[in-house]
């Protein structure tokens, strides 16, 4: 780093601020955390890496939201109301203008939450962010992966599909019209995690999981998790998923099995999947409502295990919709 | 990461074990951490750099305990009981030799402490590793920073500088004898958290912190968020701080400044430094020796600011001893 900041004055310029209803914020060796009566802590993990997670010349203040969002989107996961994150930066130099972007982006998203930044790390190395998130909810009210049983709906929130477009127009593969290429490189960079809609399906889900890998391999862990499979009506997920209002023109841009592949397993989403009793359509809707977020039934649970996809007739659709893998 | 091994392989088959305490461990979005009545959880984060942090060429096994180690330091330094942690890794490829080991080397440190792995992330990219850790302790007993007073004694715990030792013969600067320098490179890669002593000094000492970027830098940090100075007796750093018992035969191959400057400021220790009131001696003595931890006095706080280095004559001793600083 350069000579003119220590770490210390990086973090009290860029990272300290006061103390909200942690017991005790950056600065000791620890955070303390407070947990009320009857409640427990979720906890989740997420490291960002340059060129595999982001572009070295992202926005930095979207990537300061994105790096606190893939976390909040595993809080939205389990139903767990936000309340605290750490973050850990590796950074090749001090640079203040992308620090000052960065802590803006990171804030800005912290505060519409109320998750307040209670300690971390600050090194020189290549760019890296991990952040680990802290979310509170009632003990046994948790939304897990094992919960549900054949005969469940399967429902996904939001839209799927245009992160993976703009990933794809930003690697020079595809050409999007402008303003497409804006609101869906903005689903790229600076994704919403769905908070309250995981707050407002507990009770009411048997199972969730975050789409952060592209549909079909996260929904994939779900049913493994829950030892079932899943039936999926691809007409459903390509009609109804379509990502931005201009998704349908993508036919003229991209053939169909294309399009298909950005909804099933696109990735970098951060929609919730979730299963629910049939019996509890009603409740589904009220709880998008109230989260002021869409969600889409896409197909329904079955016993045998493995993931189906068919077509409005009911037909088997064929196709390779490999799920984004950081490993792949 | 190489084909034959997805990321969730990798999870499964050197990071997955059986949930201990924790109410939910790897494998879903989130874990779920309990915490007991009347308790509060202490949290920290830290992110190791190879390059900066450690060489290239470490042996594995003792990375993966220091990367837990430097993390269980900050748990001691508020005198909370490990409980937990999430372990996020960037990896520039998927080395089975290399994950056997370094999981190997964590969880054995791991299982010392009762400290359960119940979550975290990986992916490809220059190799990091983020730890955040998660520790209990009553409420309202954690060692602050902040609560020391004037006239309380400054303590160390074990011995501090050979970690800079064995550093700088690594880095070729000094040359050291075998023996000794097997020794040195032990503190430096698998280094003690002192756990059992920060636990037995709850109610003992009225501030603490770890030492892990030099004494005078650390002590410097408990000093300011106390609001007060101290004086170091620098002969008793000297002698009685001595790392190993080879120390001493340093006067043949170190200048007295530079053997000075290790201890002082070597940084990489994990001891803790801490204070007490002179009315509690006997009662930190016994938990010294509760914690089988020794434990040095060195000096008093006083209510003038900054730190004061003097000799056994009480004489100002001179000499730059600047805190190692990871961006400096």
């Amino acid at each position: 780093m350069l000579a003119s900041m220590s770490e210390f004055d990086l973090i009290a310029r860029y990272f300290t601020r006061p103390v909200m209803r942690a017991a005790l914020g950056v600065g000791d060796d620890c955070a303390l955390l407070r947990t009320a009566e009857g409640m427990q802590l979720a906890v989740s993990s997420d490291m960002l890496v340059e060129g595999r997670h982001f572009f070295a010349d992202v926005d930095p203040s979207r990537l300061g939201h994105k790096a606190l969002a893939v976390n909040l989107s595993d809080l939205a996961a389990c139903g767990a109301q936000p309340l605290a994150f750490t973050l850990a930066l590796a950074l090749p130099r001090a640079d203040e203008a992308w620090l000052a972007a960065f802590s803006r982006g990171l804030f800005a998203l912290a505060d519409v939450h109320g998750c307040e930044l209670v300690g971390g790390d600050t090194t020189q190395g290549p760019l890296n962010i991990c952040i680990t998130v802290f979310g509170e909810l009632p003990k046994g009210q948790a939304l897990l992966r094992s919960g549900t049983r054949a005969g469940d709906d399967v429902y996904v929130s939001g839209t799927l599909g245009d992160a993976r477009l703009a990933l794809e127009a930003l690697r020079g593969r595809i050409t999007l019209p402008a303003g497409w290429m804006a609101a869906a490189r903005l689903r790229l960079e600076q994704p919403t995690p769905r908070v309250a809609l995981g707050l407002a399906l507990r009770g009411i889900a048997t199972a969730a999981i975050d789409i952060s890998d592209g549909l079909l391999g996260d929904l994939g862990h779900l049913l493994q998790a829950s030892a079932v499979g899943a039936r999926i009506d691809t007409s459903l997920a390509i009609d109804l998923l379509a990502g931005s209002p201009d998704f349908e023109r993508a036919e003229g841009l991209l053939h169909h099995e294309a399009r298909l592949g950005c909804v099933l397993a696109g990735g970098d989403d951060y929609e919730l999947a979730f299963t629910a009793p049939v019996s509890a359509r009603t409740a589904v809707q009220a709880a998008a409502l109230e989260a002021r977020t869409p969600v889409t039934r896409i197909g329904h649970i079955e016993s045998a295990p493995g993931l189906r996809l068919v077509d409005a007739a009911g037909q088997p659709v064929s196709g390779q919709f490999a799920s984004f893998d950081h490993f792949a």
